[in-house]
């Protein structure tokens, strides 16, 4: 077991009782539920509605203190994020008939899931992120005329799953490999695309560059458990280390291609550009996820006492390598410690750091450090979706202890 | 992502279709439970029928075909063994209520379970194992008047968790260190003692050598959700790489000693003895599980083609190294490959080899090794308890292609 962490004997035994709602943990009772708390959608009704935070019928963020003490994310407590309305339940019925069509391989063929499950099986731990996931921070930011519009997530747009399936270059190698010149990787989902609207417009399509290739898995099964149909079953394409949108759900078509989709999610849609600009196929695509932390405990105000900073630190396509928490806002850091089993580079890690709080006020922040040496900015550069936002200072958790 | 595989081409068009079945996927539906499948208990209502066989009231074993693809095993799957009734729901109301007695230590005090948050917070992956998983094995070469009571469970008394919690030894520091001559940390579950019994005989009370202190976890998650009832919400005591009963559910008191408890279940249950014979506190306790692992799929028959023969592996103290497959019931071995994270020495791991089977019989057995070179024996020698059963020729599987 790593990260035992004692703490100083005196404080523990006169602070305890105080500290205990300095966890966090007594977010998720029902009593933290607003009054004006949206109930869950008819399709996510097996959800845990005391963890999640109901912005729409298509998404929904975790509270931020239902993070931070496990290195995986149930399934129950992980946020939604839907472009589209989800297909119906009938697709998961008879999961391995599923149809998978493949193309820009030698030999293009069209798959089902139980097909797929005969070709290879690996398992990966990723970070599944919201390509929005602090919105928040950059609208709070916005002045005069400026507008992003888009979800107002804080940090709960995020969780850590593991995923099992089969690697795509297993699939593409036993299709007689890639076709000549591919340079990216297109994932279709499944949604049914309304009548007399143009399929181009709301499709589900994304591309990504060709070298995911060794990354990519086609799942059928998070956390031990066939994918439910709200995250994505029967079978979702997952690349690690790309944002959410790039995890194609039921996906139903994987095409190696010399250039990318023209679908509007990905031709203008998901694109790095200033406020009121509008997207183009010019401009970044979101892709990779930066390095990334926050604090998930303590969330309250307390008295005085022994406590433990915890939170998720992640570092995209690279390991996250360390983590420093702030008391102060900033002006001083300590390392935290990484608790608990690696999960591999795609994967989050749980930091903890104990700290004895005297009375006062307290602004807890993270910074990550990737192992290529990316740190975890103090801000992001505003973008006009409110897109992949990593710095440090938005998601400050403010507390006094009395 | 490790463990990426591949496969011959020719064979993968030419005997996908019949391999389907022999991914032990179908295993999983509803058509798979028998006609006189008993329905789940109670209080295990929310648990997956199809994924479970129910032995009674108190023993559900994992079916085979459920574990193998992910590498943690979602609590609806987990298996139970309950040595006594349950509490009532009550005591998972408010899980920070739950007091634990700390004694043994230089400072012995009762802390709540809001309070040990306070103290420290870690995260350990562990193989949850019966000690009499494989009891079956044993049994069938009974001869005579030989016999071995107790639930014949095949593999499946057996799944792989993450806990979260905080660790011991944190508790031991925070309240003075432990007492002087203290050889073994003795945890009490919480179960009611029916009146007019004697606590001594029911008391789920086990105790396991010091040396753990480093390594235990009083947790109060599982998979990232408070634990369950049935699993032993609102705290247990997690003894990594020791069977399961030492782990013991809603644990109200730890104490450091120096002695074993005289409780029935340490003093003469658990203890490894002869066929016919009783046990006694001279004979060893079941305590360190062995190295072992077993094929989880394919379990059917099916068409000549492609197989990905995949199954589970561990060391229980120690980390598992390596694992050989047979198709020919142990005369040729080949190496199966690991895939997916390494959740620690104290976890299983999931391997698979994909290999080509032409028509004919075939005997599917995998034998594993530990970091510290002890290798899975063919068979285990005999024990009056049916305990700790590691040998891989008890699991084999037989199928025939055609």
């Amino acid at each position: 077991m790593t990260g035992i962490m004692t703490m100083r004997r005196r404080t523990f035994l006169a602070g305890a009782a105080g500290s205990v709602a300095a966890g966090g943990f007594l977010l998720s009772g029902p009593a933290s539920r607003g009054q004006d708390a949206k109930p869950l959608p008819e399709y996510v009704k097996w959800k845990d509605a005391d963890a999640l935070i109901v912005h729409s019928d298509k998404t929904l963020e975790t509270k931020r203190g239902e993070l931070g003490s496990s290195i995986i994310t149930p399934e129950e407590k992980l946020y939604i994020r839907n472009n589209v309305n989800t297909p119906p339940e009938s697709i998961v019925a008879d999961r391995d008939a599923w149809r998978v069509e493949f193309a820009g391989v030698k030999e293009p063929r069209t798959l089902t899931v139980g097909e797929l499950k005969t070709i290879g099986l690996s398992t990966v731990a990723t970070v599944l992120q919201c390509s929005g996931n602090g919105r928040k921070y950059y609208q709070d930011k916005l002045t005069g005329d400026q507008k992003i519009s888009g979800t107002p997530w804080t940090v709960g747009a995020a969780g850590c799953v593991i995923w099992s399936g089969v690697p795509l270059k297993a699939v593409v190698d036993a299709l007689g490999g890639a076709a000549d010149a591919v340079q990216f990787i297109t994932g279709t989902g499944g949604e049914e695309i309304p009548a007399g609207l143009d399929p181009k417009d709301l499709v589900v399509e994304r591309s990504v560059p060709i070298g995911n290739l060794d990354n990519i898995l086609l799942a059928w099964e998070m956390n031990g458990k066939p994918i439910s149909l709200a995250h994505g079953g029967p079978i979702r394409m997952i690349v690690p280390g790309y944002s959410g949108v790039n995890n194609v759900k039921y996906v139903k078509r994987v095409a190696l291609a010399e250039a990318e989709t023209d679908a509007k999610i990905q031709r203008s849609s998901y694109r790095l550009h200033g406020v009121g600009e509008k997207g183009s196929p010019e401009q970044p695509s979101i892709w990779e996820q930066p390095v990334k932390s926050w604090v998930t405990a303590p969330l309250e105000d307390s008295k005085a006492g022994s406590v433990q900073i915890t939170g998720v630190a992640f570092g995209g396509m690279n390991a996250v390598a360390s983590v420093e928490v702030s008391t102060d806002g900033g002006q001083t850091w300590q390392k935290a410690e990484f608790v608990g089993p690696d999960l591999g580079r795609f994967a989050w890690r749980l930091f903890v750091l104990p700290v004895d709080l005297a009375p006062g006020t307290y602004t807890l922040v993270s910074r990550a450090t990737d192992s290529e040496g990316n740190v975890q900015p103090e801000d992001t550069e505003m973008n006009g979706g409110g897109y992949s936002h990593n710095g440090w200072r938005g998601p400050a958790v403010e507390i006094t202890i009395a």
